[in-house]
């Protein structure tokens, strides 16, 4: 039997740069020797945005079209939506009872979120419980490897330590440790230099339309003590070359020394940078447009990716309720 | 249409009379003019005990027997389990995400019992949510009624917020604001004379074997300073009193008046009671003898009544799924 790869993404909006280079560029090669599911987290978007709902299922459909887009096959991949499989919720409120409280008030994602992120929506007890969330969404699926990047790591080791416990208590039901898939890439530059996030408004979407892929490649940071073509310049301090390194590893370092001796110039180096960006967008921005368009094929997709998510969660509930006797 | 009266108990042991005297009986005299739902906790059960589940199925089946056996009329009433309704834990996630968590934390029932009860179960992130999933269990079925001890009001309060704080983000579903009905016999004593309680040990069980039964009668404390029997006695710091002002409030002002005269001795004021106790108890221990042997029938009553509780919590699951835009 292949192992199992169980991931997924957050409905909160346009799925960026970010997102693609970040982890769907992994989740597309792992479609080659696992058994993936992906999924729509819904659930997870409400832990930190409650109050607006009324975006998420849109959000989720257009999610899935590019995914399909970027080259996830929904004929190897299973694709659902987390609130679809009551599953999640059952097993969340049985680890709910069995997870101490302070595991997760020192939980540092946690923290750090609390202390720094002004969102009135943190305050949730959901929020809290999180990583009981994801735990059940792992395990239900008794998944081998989750993607994740590095700031979900204390999650991804809360499951493994409420697995044990599970185990300790009822038999020994979940035999597979869950292990963590890094990205190579671990960190996508937005515009501005920082990580690209939604939050930071620095992104560059996936299926962007060319006029404002370029004006956002125009606005990109760059070296600053580059002043003309000629000057020396430094690519360690340009998001522009941030991209290069990102989208084409042998060019990048041609690149480097052109720029360091003053042989090429910020403008050019933009303008070829919206060549490659527009090259790689093309294909993706039309999939995605015809996708979009068939909200019956993709409502298909999704209905049989539940339909085959449920079946082995069900199978795992049976067997959880058969440890706990009830 | 009949207004809803939702009450629950949790399968973690034999029922004694205390729970007979502050809650069964009304219960049972709700039939007349409500529709009841009357579930057995085994979630809430788990809230206080997760370590060990293997007893919970067998309480539950013994509970509902108790139940029946006393006067619940499975005709009128709809007996269920709460695990086996998905939908308790899907709606206690969607409640977990919109709740405060210093809602939670600021329980005075939560910090009370954290602070007096050393049982390390306590500890659970589901024990500090229990409030939420009681508010799930009441709004899931839109119940008019919830018949609580004072201990509990807290938490119907708690319920109402939560629901007002949901139909002010989402729209009006819920129209219906729980009220609770506070049972006239606010505490049943036990043998030594504090609240009957399993905890404590000094219960007498439904269906209580005679010579246990009398045994017990024999063990209450009655009023120190009564000696002997024409000594007078103060009924007010008698146990064997308490239970016949219970049992037999007419009956019991005249035995007061007898005792306190010293007209009266505990031996036969004691055995008097064993007599009334073992009229009370033969028709239900029979009843209730008849109805575990026929487990078959007591999976029916489950089996319908948690058919009918399903249908009810989807249709409002429904309404919540519409009103998220899920």
């Amino acid at each position: 039997m292949r192992k199992r790869v169980l991931s997924g993404m957050r409905p909160t909006g346009r799925l960026h740069l970010g997102h693609y280079f970040g982890a769907l560029h992994n989740w597309i090669n792992f479609q080659h020797d696992y058994e993936c599911y992906y999924m729509s987290a819904d659930w997870h978007a409400l832990t930190t945005n409650y109050v607006n709902t009324s975006e998420i299922d849109k959000n989720t459909l257009e999610m899935i079209a590019d995914w399909i887009a970027v080259g996830i096959d929904p004929q190897k991949s299973t694709l659902f939506k987390q609130s679809k499989i009551l599953q999640h919720s059952e097993l969340f409120l049985i680890l709910s009872m069995i997870t101490p409280l302070r595991w997760l008030q020192r939980c540092s994602t946690y923290k750090k979120q609390i202390n720094e992120d002004r969102n009135e929506n943190l305050n949730g007890y959901g929020f809290l419980g999180y990583p009981v969330l994801q735990a059940a969404d792992i395990l239900l699926y008794k998944a081998h490897i989750i993607p994740v990047g590095k700031d979900q790591l204390s999650h991804l080791e809360f499951t493994r330590e409420i697995m044990r416990r599970f185990n300790n208590f009822y038999g020994k039901i979940f035999v597979i440790e869950p292990k963590e898939a890094l990205t190579k890439i671990a960190r996508v530059p937005g515009l501005d230099g920082r990580k690209m996030s939604k939050s930071y408004n620095n992104s560059i979407l996936l299926g962007e339309n060319n006029d404002i892929l370029k004006n956002k490649v125009k606005s990109m940071f760059t070296d600053p003590l580059k002043i003309r073509k000629n000057t020396p310049g430094h690519p360690e301090n340009c998001v522009v070359f941030g991209f290069y390194k990102i989208l084409d590893f042998k060019c990048s370092k041609k690149r480097s020394e052109e720029c360091k001796i003053g042989m090429i110039g910020c403008v050019v180096c933009k303008s070829e940078l919206v060549e490659i960006l527009t090259e790689f967008m093309a294909p993706l921005t039309n999939e995605r447009k015809k996708l979009i368009s068939d909200k019956a094929y993709l409502d298909e997709i999704l209905k049989k990716g539940c339909q085959k998510a449920t079946e082995i969660a069900s199978e795992t509930m049976k067997e959880i309720h058969e440890a706990l006797k009830f």
